[in-house]
């Protein structure tokens, strides 16, 4: 595998969540080529055992590396909470993944030391958010988790502001409010299209931290760091990989990515 | 292959939402002998492309005529949709799906001729209940169709007459009440458990049809007419196979199939 700085950026998701993440790398980054995966034949992950996401991202990973990009990022925090170890252990670039990158950001802003994250049942169950809050601030903060598995099928449902998913906020965030945090890390790649109504529930005391804006800066850092960063001439290029094209596909995907998909390619992995 | 009055019936779906057609041959036909395959590694299929939920049907469906089941049921509207005519091409015995039992039974039970059918966006999209419900009375009845993405996730997480679920209901039943059906056909396996809600929220004028309840009669009709109705002695068996145990895989089958789930074994196709 040979990577030049002139390579893609790989990024990764079970699905269209991602491409919160590429659109963030995107506008921070408008040079960079990239590769995006979806595994929308298998999606969601977000359910399922940590054995079956390790085995389907390790594929993932394969199919990227086999692509020389010059860095791996996992766009999925389920992949990320289960598989990150994994991924590393396999990957010749650097891995990027959402949970860290949320959990410094989130540690970098919170005043009062009390943070919350919100994210799909198996990232919850993971314990993931709280560790890499830990890693980074060993001093006890307070941490309140929330599991919030109906916030994906209604984004895809495109009820962004909808009094359904607004009743189920209230539902799932009330808890958190009684706890008194001033930070909320969104721990899952679909939330950030629900940040406008998801900051009027928690109301102006509370700061959202978004992983994709997050992990974005991250790549910007590293990429200046190792001396990466595309030199150019020439557009750069991305290109989409999906497993399947579902129904909605273009008009889900363009909801998350905010622009127009370009060459979307279907891959059996 | 080789099958005879005492071998199982193989029961088949994209998860767990199949088990509420398994529990209903249970109760109807306490003495015969169940093979489930829930392909939980990869639902749902409602939102996947046919091509994609067609490959993975044959897989599960050879999968259980290497078991030497006496018959197939296809518990999974959007494999019954899509894949029908394929199974029953490499299949040696009897096929029966939820699609034509549930068109089957509203054709029967609609005074007014005026029938509505919910579904997953795929299930819908592929007018497959539409087909199924001309074929048995093609004079023409009014047909209104709707999918309904949210209720699957909605049952998932148990919320089953919670205030955010009767308001999604209202959400989609109400361009169905304004077009004065009289019978409301639960096309997706997930909906049995919302059978209270839905009939509350459509009215006393509306009755609902299980396509859990239909196929079972027809499977009951099969098995008598084919004279493969299990003789025993012995007791019954019931084996579970699933592509992934997910997080709350027991409570969440539990749910569905209305009791214990005995053995459950997790296979990789």
């Amino acid at each position: 595998m040979h990577f030049a700085p002139s390579s893609p950026i790989g990024i990764f998701d079970s699905g269209v969540g991602g491409l919160t993440v590429a659109r963030a790398v995107m506008e921070r980054l408008p040079r960079e080529s990239i590769v995006y995966f979806g595994d929308t034949a298998r999606v969601p992950y977000g359910v399922k055992s940590p054995d079956t996401v390790a085995r389907f991202a390790r594929q993932i990973a394969e199919f990227l590396l086999a692509r020389d990009v010059k860095m791996l990022i996992i766009a999925c925090n389920t992949m990320a909470a289960v598989a990150y170890e994994e991924i590393r252990a396999i990957s010749p670039v650097p891995v990027l993944e959402v949970i860290d990158a949320g959990a410094r950001t989130a540690v970098a802003r919170t005043r009062n030391r009390r943070i919350a994250v919100i994210g799909t049942p198996s990232t919850i169950a993971s314990g993931a958010y709280l560790e890499a809050i830990e890693r980074h601030d060993d001093s006890g903060m307070f941490i309140a988790a929330q599991a919030c598995p109906l916030f994906v099928p209604l984004v895809e449902e495109g009820w962004l502001d909808h009094p359904v998913t607004r009743l189920t906020a209230f539902e799932y965030l009330t808890p958190l409010l009684a706890q008194n945090v001033d930070t909320l890390v969104l721990g899952c790649t679909h939330y950030p299209l629900l940040k406008p109504m998801l900051a009027s529930v928690m109301g102006q005391g509370v700061r959202l931290v978004d992983s994709a804006e997050a992990v974005s800066e991250r790549v910007e850092d590293l990429l200046r760091a190792m001396d990466l960063e595309n030199p150019g001439p020439g557009e750069p290029e991305h290109v989409f990989h999906v497993t399947d094209v579902p129904q909605r596909f273009r008009e889900v995907g363009e909801r998350f990515l905010g622009r127009k998909l370009g060459t979307v390619l279907v891959e059996s992995i």
